[in-house]
């Protein structure tokens, strides 16, 4: 389990006053980032392994400005070429669930742009990283 | 069924060199707003109907800069108190699927901070979306 | 002269309810991006010529989620290897100005990592653009 | 004089492989928000005091996905009933400036509408933060 901290800024609100939804994937994103990071990946765009086949959140409280949002990734399904991975988005303050994420990533070859199994090393990460404790 | 169109913007796209995955909910979000319009809901912040319970994109194709994307919004779901659309975004010039959205929306009021059934006037009208052609 | 619309999106705007300060810039990305293509420029990514090297916005009133703005773009100035370009952002609907915008655009030679003199046939486009009418 | 930092997100990154000129208004704005929070004023929306009337950056060296940004903010002029900043966005690992920014800001009564002379609270801290070093 990988567990990082974002504040959320004002231009990631919108006119209801709340976060705007979208502002939530650029969360996901960057603890997404900070999982491969995790594995062991490098971030170097010309040496790219994921591709993200597909991405959901659900919206349980608002979120406001300049709160710190507490962002939980773990692992929750390993398949033969792609893994899944659920975020849980808390405010850091109050320990309140504001949004849950979702997302699935595929190995991917850039340069044969094909997706590709899960090495061997990328498959016992992940399964260390599988429970949310 | 409401069919929009939008152009990529390049600072929609990222270093990998496609659209980042969260631009993609810029499009669905202006899709949304379109189709409240559509069934003949004011876009008055003071007087919105309508809260995000989830969003979900699965990305088929990368998209580009540049690109007109075309987006087709339809009714997948009526419930009591929400309802849930689908979104299918092809490239405008080639038809390609570029990716596929849904979004679970709840009838909701900002006074009472409580969703509320649909009106009946939203039901129909969101029984003329039910079919993508 | 070159003149482009944009519909405000929801997204684009924050807590205070109306535009956010940083969507202006994304206005203006886009209406540089118009220019670029008026000019007869290539929008391929792998033959860009362009690199901004300053811009700034002047807010003048609040603009407001799904207003349609009107952006007028005009050279202001032409150098050597750079020329300014100048953005009158209004309301297309009322005809109040919204916002003034700005940028200082470099002819750049993206494989060498350097500036380059203009060429006399983009120095003649820009020069048939330097009037607001 | 302030000083923040801020890890460039992928999605603020462009095809071009670099930081998206609109991206540094966020890390611009992100610095003023937490330079008015060490000048002492609440980050309550209801309860907001400024208003932006202008902003601009010059960018120097390309940023890249993953670096630290270091933004140094100072007060740079001081009016009636506004004050002028500057910021200094550099490389945190290396050193190398990557852009310069400026905001004036207004002191704005959202109430009435109207802006405001200064108070000299207000005044009085602005000078204390006029130095870079």
């Amino acid at each position: 389990m990988q567990e990082t901290q974002v504040t959320v800024r004002f231009c990631e609100t919108d006119a209801l006053g709340h976060i705007n939804n979208t502002s939530y994937f650029i969360y996901l994103e960057e603890a997404r980032i900070k999982f491969f990071e995790l594995l062991g990946y490098s971030m170097d765009v010309k040496d790219w392994s994921f591709i993200l086949a597909s991405t959901k959140c659900d919206f349980v409280s608002q979120g406001y400005f300049n709160q710190i949002l507490s962002i939980k990734t773990y692992v929750s399904k390993i398949g033969t070429k792609s893994f899944q991975i659920e975020h849980e988005i808390t405010c850091a303050q109050t320990g309140e669930l504001i949004a849950k994420g979702m997302a699935v990533i595929v190995y991917f070859n850039f340069e044969t742009q094909k997706s590709e199994v899960l090495p061997p090393l990328l498959k016992s990460a992940l399964e260390e990283n599988v429970s949310i404790t």
